[in-house]
């Protein structure tokens, strides 16, 4: 049990964020983007090639990854379900990929109209074509501490999936709480599970806030020396499964935590509340970081 | 180390909570305790004897507190800064008086015009008065993670406060992140320091959400077998210092957060959802509690 000294923060506000928000133009993405790149983040999501019919929000990816003005040192990723998605990624010049996998089989039928292990099958070919071109390729796990249609997700399934998508050759399994249910000890045991298969190093969290529990999870999660925590500034993002409830936890709310644990980033706060300022008004709503709004009030 | 089994939740809505948003009618504020006092709660902070010159919001607290339903078993508490608030809280039938003091020295000079000694000195006549009624006295200490006016506050300050309250004869030491501006490890830490001279026992956590940390702080904190936690339905209260922010932490996500952790608290979490629903109707605004807003939206 030992604090992380550092931590990497991966910014998925213009994919995991924008993706469940109205849709922007392309120049605010890339703005905000260009923005999010001078703040010290060393990751970005920076979008999505799913089929723009199920998710229209990021039918403009390839145009955003194009236009962005690439910061040295940061890696800009995409998301690419399978072969095309990946194709079109190289085209647009993303860094890294990644892929996404439900620990929760009933998610997995109702979100991709296939069971995990055929979702995994499907990565196949994506992983090796990455291989071949050099490209490191991140796993997601969704629904690791409850599913929309199922409830409880076993622990088990968890742990299964994460470490299948290690052994397929993803270099980071990041672990999330697609709506937000989780609680403290239980994203601890949960992450103290995926930790006994997958090594610390290599895992990340990625946690909605549609109950207020992301911090708290965190707080609890970080003494088992996880050290990449998933974010988006101004906590864009919305929950599909609860409407008007937050979406994933905010940057600018875990720079703060950190800060104040003395757990070093390289990222600086008072950029990042600008950038999600800016956002916000583009979307016409209110930032969804008490950070941002206490600090901007 | 122990997660303690229960906890008790202090209610500070209709005090402070309703203290720091526009006014609301005496109906309102009396079908707001009377919901509460439904729901399981065992502590409802019901009013404060302050003057109404300083906070207008109060003025009615001795018709709320002869107008309300008393449910069995139920402590209804007022605050009492000084004898004739305690005599009036005491004809308004109070069950518990609290009393207040600040960890920070700026914060006390700015806000009470005195020292922390000479405040802690004022509490005497009060504390006499409630012993000779065999009434029970509540300490609350502010500022115990940062101060509005000083900024950080040391320490032995916030232990040297919460002992002096205690030695007084106060039964319980609320201590307060008045600001809302603590970090988990910070709390932490404070928490340990306190309970070295109080027991841990008599000891609560009294924390405002003005930077989100308030319920990774509270996560944090309970390892360390605290028990009490004062919260705010639905999230009331904002922050005076920061214009727009949240306020206390809200009852609902605590109560999401204990439940998931197997902490048991006696109190219902759909009633507190409905009646933070009712009263964030009467004032217009939307509850801060993220539980609220995900389970009703």
């Amino acid at each position: 049990m030992a604090l992380p000294k550092h931590v990497r923060i991966v910014e998925v506000g213009p994919r995991d964020g924008l993706q469940n928000e109205k849709a922007v133009t392309t120049a605010a993405k890339v703005a905000l983007i260009n923005a999010l790149s001078a703040s010290g983040l060393r990751t970005i999501e920076a979008g999505s090639f799913v089929s723009p019919k199920w998710v229209p929000q990021m039918a403009d990816s390839a145009d955003v990854m194009t236009q962005i003005q690439r910061a040295s040192g940061v890696t800009y990723s995409a998301l690419t379900p399978n072969l095309k998605g990946f194709e079109l990624a190289m085209a647009a010049r993303a860094d890294e990929v990644a892929v996404f996998g439900a620990a929760s089989e009933a998610f997995s039928q109702k979100n991709i109209n296939c069971s995990i292990d055929e979702s995994l099958e499907r990565f196949a070919p994506v992983m090796a074509a990455a291989k071949a071109a050099n490209i490191r390729v991140r796993g997601y796990v969704s629904c690791v501490l409850g599913c929309p249609y199922q409830g409880e997700v076993p622990l088990t399934d968890v742990v299964r999936v994460a470490k299948a998508l290690y052994d397929m050759g993803c270099y980071e399994i990041s672990l999330g709480d697609t709506i937000g249910v989780g609680t403290p000890l239980q994203a601890q045991r949960m992450l103290a599970a995926v930790a006994d298969v997958v090594p610390i190093d290599k895992l990340a969290l990625h946690f909605h806030n549609t109950y207020g529990q992301a911090l708290a999870n965190l707080a609890m999660c970080l003494p088992l020396g996880v050290s990449v925590i998933d974010s988006a500034v101004a906590g864009l993002g919305g929950c599909p499964y609860a409407k008007g409830a937050s979406g994933n936890v905010a940057t600018e709310d875990v720079l703060y935590m950190l800060n104040g644990m003395g757990i070093r980033t390289g990222v600086d706060l008072e950029q990042i509340i600008d950038a999600g300022q800016v956002i916000c008004a583009e979307l016409g709503t209110q930032p969804r970081s008490n950070v941002s709004v206490a600090r901007r009030a």
